[in-house]
């Protein structure tokens, strides 16, 4: 049985994200689902965000099919792979608030580094939970599709937003299942100078793009740049 | 509206999967899971892949947690690599014949090198038309649960037995963020020869293993299977 202020507590949680606080969602395996590691080497949310990065994966291949019915498969996966990274949804948990509600040992809270990954832990193991609440979408997506298609929008006006190398190979990869290969050289050697690397992107034998930067690392996103643009166009 | 022959002949598919015939299935989107992007360039089986390979990764996700409650999620995720890899699946679909329901350009059908991952595209996209159906995986798990269920327990047995190419490639990902590459020749031109090929990986300069095999493909198993025992020895 759950202790009646944490079931308060999670009762919270749900209406603020908009679901009716009703029988049908399972509070132990929300509880569950808002327990770090840190608390219980057992009884944690790791089982249910391992089912719940399935759920937000099918969410938002739903969603994305549903609303753009023309787009390609590469612009799907380019933009999915951005809806379900940890980035995304620690963001999306931060919004509400998901820190006051995850029961975590206090050594752990304060390990900020850390933060990102545990929200975006929690945030698909509360997925998991709702989706298991009655093995249907019926709890999650309601809720959870107007935010991931205001995210769709941003990210399809700006892919880069997050990660052109990571679209770039989540699409090379699904059309050719190969990875780019990135080719640096350095080209001015002042350290600080905006143009100091130069980076090609290659996939088989053709130079798709080429960007330049302060750090490798800068240049590789410059040159995935251009090619994910020309190859989505 | 669906030409009542093939109309007929998706029918006998589902009543060979064990789902009941009945107005549930939407057998347009399964006459599009079942057509291949060579007869038509938007009319075809992508974007309902795209959605299956949430859904299969879901159902997988969801066995384990009923059938293995105490596994560590490490395991639960090593196991659900193997099924849902392209290879574990294009077994399922072969096993049920895809092969005779896929529709296809006659030009792509001669390409054996392909029909691997052309039998594990169709089956996703099978599997996202039938969810897509209902929303609900009341299509896709009551038939497909017992064949991951018998497969999880031959994987936890053997990890590696099915896929040493994959396990070797989620090696050298994980490590370089590189592909191995195969490099196929034929020594034996008799066919059946239980050594009519051999495969040797290579990652960057290196040669890590070889193998030979009756197929391509079981020369390839071998040399990654080479090479991965050597790697994590």
């Amino acid at each position: 049985m759950l202790d009646p202020r944490r079931h308060k507590q999670l009762e919270k949680l749900i209406a603020k994200l908009g679901i009716p606080v009703t029988d049908e969602i399972n509070w132990s395996l929300l509880d569950l689902a808002l327990t770090h590691p840190t608390l219980s080497q057992t009884a944690n949310y790791q089982q249910l965000e391992f089912v719940g990065d399935s759920v937000v994966r099918l969410a938002a291949s739903e969603l994305l099919l549903e609303t753009y019915p023309d787009a390609t498969v590469g612009e799907f996966s380019a933009i999915r792979k951005v809806l379900v990274s940890d980035q995304t949804l620690a963001e999306i948990a931060q919004s509400f608030g998901f820190d006051n509600y995850l029961l975590i040992a206090n050594s752990a809270a304060g390990d900020s580094a850390g933060k990102g990954s545990r929200l975006a832990d929690a945030f698909e193991a509360v997925l998991g939970a709702l989706y298991l609440s009655t093995t249907t979408m019926a709890l999650v997506r309601p809720w959870l599709d107007p935010i991931l298609s205001d995210l769709a929008i941003e990210i399809r006006n700006d892919p880069a937003l997050h990660n052109y190398k990571d679209a770039l190979q989540e699409w090379t990869q699904g059309k050719y299942k190969l990875l780019p290969e990135y080719k640096i050289s350095e080209i001015d050697t002042g350290h600080g100078s905006e143009e100091r690397f130069i980076a090609e992107v290659w996939l088989k034998e053709e130079c798709l793009g080429e960007g330049k930067g302060r750090t490798k690392k800068s240049a590789e996103q410059a040159a995935a740049k251009e090619a994910f643009l020309a190859l989505i166009a």
